[in-house]
């Protein structure tokens, strides 16, 4: 049986283009016991596959030059030779971008789209959720009015960060792009403040202003200035969750800025590098707040979701240029 | 009863120099109940002054202008007026830089001069000791096999920490300014390897070569291009103590060097800044064991003495300079 796929043509230099994937047509295996066909319904596109496109040693393996490009991935199983999977289950894992796939039962995940929407178990009751939650709960550790700020506010990681923070009591100050993503922060998700760094002129001010007790806990989703001018305003023994450094992701030299040592020494500040997976055994801990808190109305969600298996090049690249607000997906 | 002193004459701009201190002499004031006239025998000098010389809030008070310097002290009962002090008792305390002073009993500790030189009260077994203690053992939590780099391993700490990760049966590399100070970290104080950062041309690659399998934890003193080389191989998980930025003391503007944010988060590292303070409550477990590692022989000290109260200021400007080996100290 035919179907397509996406390969990772070429790696990229800088920010990514649509030319850096090729779509092309390939012949399905025949199903092996043990394994399933699928067709997928959601594709997760998210930051950390711009990692993933370079030829280095990271966290998450490299994609391959002409093997499909693979991420989060909510599918139909359509033929099952697995005891564990049934024709029309629905399923999450790990994917390749293909129209259908026939894949391993292992590292698939029953999931029930009765009670949320099928997409949530990529974004808030998945990677993304559990990544804001341990982030914030196990590194920020926050208190009651203690003072969080979030960049990256309005990506998906970080307007759950922002709302797991409120439900514990914080003050919270995101830091997005725009202003209509500041509005629907304040208004939808309940941030405290939000600062349009696109629009701020002096944004290491803008923070202390928001900030008059100074910063506890950062969540940061970014890196770069944005990071510098918060990191200014951090307080003794502040705690910073590295999460993410998305404006630095696309540079092509080693990117260069004030040392930051000096600042967390005097400070007694920490700073954890985290990925989800290193919170992996505590799953079942996050799954079980974060379901409680959606199922409760705590805990909102938004989607960015484009249409197209074609699109799906497309939607990653728009990541870099902050076209998504919460989650970006991409439908077929 | 006249007696010296020396005060801050005015804040250095960069590296100071003797010419922002002066001596003066002054009237003592009369012994009131609760207090003692005590005569100091040595004086520490340390890193951490330098950043008390500006007027900047930090974590450790401003020196005020016209006003003595004070730091770690210890010295002997004159005349007492407290009823936990007698006369000929040795004490050690955060004390002026005075040939003799009155001063309240609060803050004063009595030490046994007996089973370890008087002096060792300001290194090994007091600040440096404790700040080498908490410092590898609560943030850089060492186990055996695991690969230690020390910064400024020559320095009053450095050579504390090398010490206790060898007796925790960690591999240790040190970095320092001389083939001298590196050759007695390895003969004299077990130091697995030593790096001169003054005479390798290619600083992270021989980190490299002597880290094969990456560096577990990196207990810093020094920071700047150093630091930068040790991050380069800075292992997943790794940790980062950071207890002095001293390369970056007497910077005039703001350091600048490559964002280091980036790689704590592909890696997961953790990096902790702190002051001996934050441990406080935990003082005598540090002091337990950092008194029986001395008495057993397993922790040695080194100290580089200068001789004479008007020579305290140029001792405190050598240490920006590298002059000292171990804990500086000077003896009036």
């Amino acid at each position: 049986m035919k179907t397509k796929q996406i390969v990772l043509a070429s790696r990229p230099k800088g920010t990514p283009t649509t030319a850096n994937f090729r779509t092309e047509t390939i012949t399905l295996s025949e199903i092996k016991n043990g394994e399933v066909l699928l067709k997928p319904n959601y594709f997760s596109v998210d930051p950390y596959m711009r990692g993933r496109m370079n030829d280095a040693k990271s966290y998450a393996e490299p994609f391959q030059i002409d093997k499909p490009i693979n991420g989060g991935v909510t599918a139909t199983v359509l033929e099952s030779k697995s005891n564990n999977f049934k024709k029309g289950d629905c399923v999450v894992g790990m994917l390749p971008w293909q129209v259908q796939s026939v894949v391993s039962e292992k590292g698939l995940r029953k999931i029930d789209t009765k009670v949320v929407p099928e997409s949530y178990y990529l974004g808030v009751l998945g990677m993304t959720g559990l990544t804001a939650y341990f982030g914030l709960m196990h590194i920020g550790k926050p208190k009651k009015g203690k003072t969080v700020v979030v960049s990256g506010a309005a990506g998906a990681v970080g307007i759950v960060v922002g709302q797991i923070a409120k439900i514990q009591g914080c003050r919270v100050i995101g830091i997005a792009g725009s202003d209509e993503k500041g509005n629907l922060l304040k208004e939808k998700f309940g941030f405290d403040e939000v600062i349009n760094y696109k629009t701020t002129k002096n944004l290491e001010k803008e923070i202390a202003k928001f900030c008059p007790n100074g910063v506890d806990i950062y969540y940061d989703n970014v890196g770069g200035a944005i990071s510098d001018a918060v990191i200014a305003n951090i307080n003794f023994k502040a705690r910073i969750a590295l999460c993410g450094q998305i404006s630095l992701y696309n540079s092509t030299e080693t990117p260069v800025g004030p040392r930051i040592q000096p600042m967390l020494l005097t400070r007694s500040v920490l700073m954890q590098g985290f990925i989800v997976g290193n919170f992996s055994t505590d799953f079942p801990e996050g799954i079980k707040h974060l379901s409680e808190w959606v199922k409760d109305g705590k805990l909102k969600f938004t989607e960015t979701i484009e249409n197209g298996f074609d699109n799906l090049p497309a939607a990653l690249i728009g990541l870099f240029k902050g076209e998504n607000t919460g989650k970006m997906i991409v439908k077929v």
